[in-house]
């Protein structure tokens, strides 16, 4: 059986990678990083969905981001609300994370090849959210290279690949596709700033993108929102 | 002035590397990683050096390589010892920590975004220890490629660059230069597997290295050995 990472954060897109690893045939390590992220609840989202899901294993890496900073979503810094589509397909918003898709890609390769997995996967998506420099083609393209370059398996003749086969569809096309492949999205939480209890805020960037995208999928939302 | 992120573990490499950014005239910010390394010791000599070398900040990042295991450096297998220079120069050792260097070099790439610098320096070397594939040049090249383009800085113009001053020095003439920067080698530790004292095995890969990189560089050897 083909072993692959998916990388879970236990929101919607990743629950979606995951589902879609499965049905390519791909036996699944799920992994999750605790990086200080003030939505925490969303780890206990991603183990149920490991669980659920049929993940092989599902682990956690401690990793504490809150020392670098730089970001609304491991510091101080406000999570934007209610910003307008425009703003949020123009202007790179708080919520980045200096370097975070290099690092979780970096932590997942390592993983890949203490399992002796040669696919990554990753929930990374551009046409709805262009704002994250590490979601772009040309980004998943460079790490692939710098994968093979990076690892003992690669010296050895391993070629690691980078799936992401949310890139270039809208949240609408991954709610359907997900659906399609039997995700229950009621587990998952997109939220940046949710409630103690996991509810959602229904009003920062990926709030409005998910409600956006049920909506256009014509699927009932289960999120629950404040 | 320039800044620049100095990857520093609290070896002899890594302590040089700062050496040769501060004499090129950069404000040096040192970052080191708590990985759950068992030489943990090194993390009290990286601190150390970082404030009689005088850098601007320091920060350790805890991330717990041990949830994925693989190494010799972060699990229970057994740190090699007294293997000969021909296994050396040939053999991906046990101590390889899978992805160790891009994830590194992704944590520093997130702190030099948060405090406006574009240069990290690593202390990765080629020449006397062939055995880690993310040490290879290529492997950096490829690296500095990915920063360019993962990065809210990248997209906005900003260019990094990845300097890895030691990369063809063997170690003797990593000595030389330190000795010249003035390095105290006595504040460093390369041992992989040190005592509690913080004192030196002497049979590990990388204290052999270290031995023998002092009596070829004619200087005193400061190492206490077990």
């Amino acid at each position: 059986m083909k072993h692959a990472v998916v990388l879970l954060s236990g929101g919607l897109d990743s629950a979606t990678a995951f589902a879609v690893a499965k049905a390519e045939g791909f036996a699944v390590h799920a992994l999750s990083a605790d990086y200080g992220q003030r939505h925490r609840v969303e780890l206990e989202r991603a183990a149920a969905i490991a669980k659920t899901m049929g993940a092989i294993e599902h682990r956690i890496v401690k990793l504490d981001l809150r020392q670098i900073g730089g970001s609304a979503l491991t510091s101080d810094l406000a999570v934007p609300k209610d910003r307008s589509t425009d703003d949020m397909n123009h202007c790179i918003p708080a919520t980045y994370v200096p370097a975070r898709n290099t690092i979780l890609l970096g932590l997942a390769l390592g993983y890949a090849e203490t399992v002796g997995a040669c696919d990554l996967f990753i929930g990374a998506n551009v046409l709805d959210y262009s704002g994250y420099p590490d979601c772009r083609p040309e980004f998943l393209t460079a790490f692939e290279n710098l994968a093979n370059l990076a690892t003992k398996a690669g010296v050895e003749g391993a070629r690691f690949r980078v799936h992401a086969p949310l890139l270039k569809m809208t949240k609408a096309e991954i709610i359907r596709e997900g659906v399609g492949l039997g995700v229950d999205y009621s587990r998952t939480l997109s939220c940046y700033d949710p409630d103690a209890a996991g509810r959602a805020c229904g009003r920062c960037d990926s709030c409005q993108l998910r409600r956006k995208g049920f909506a256009e999928a014509g699927v009932p939302d289960p999120t629950v929102y404040v």
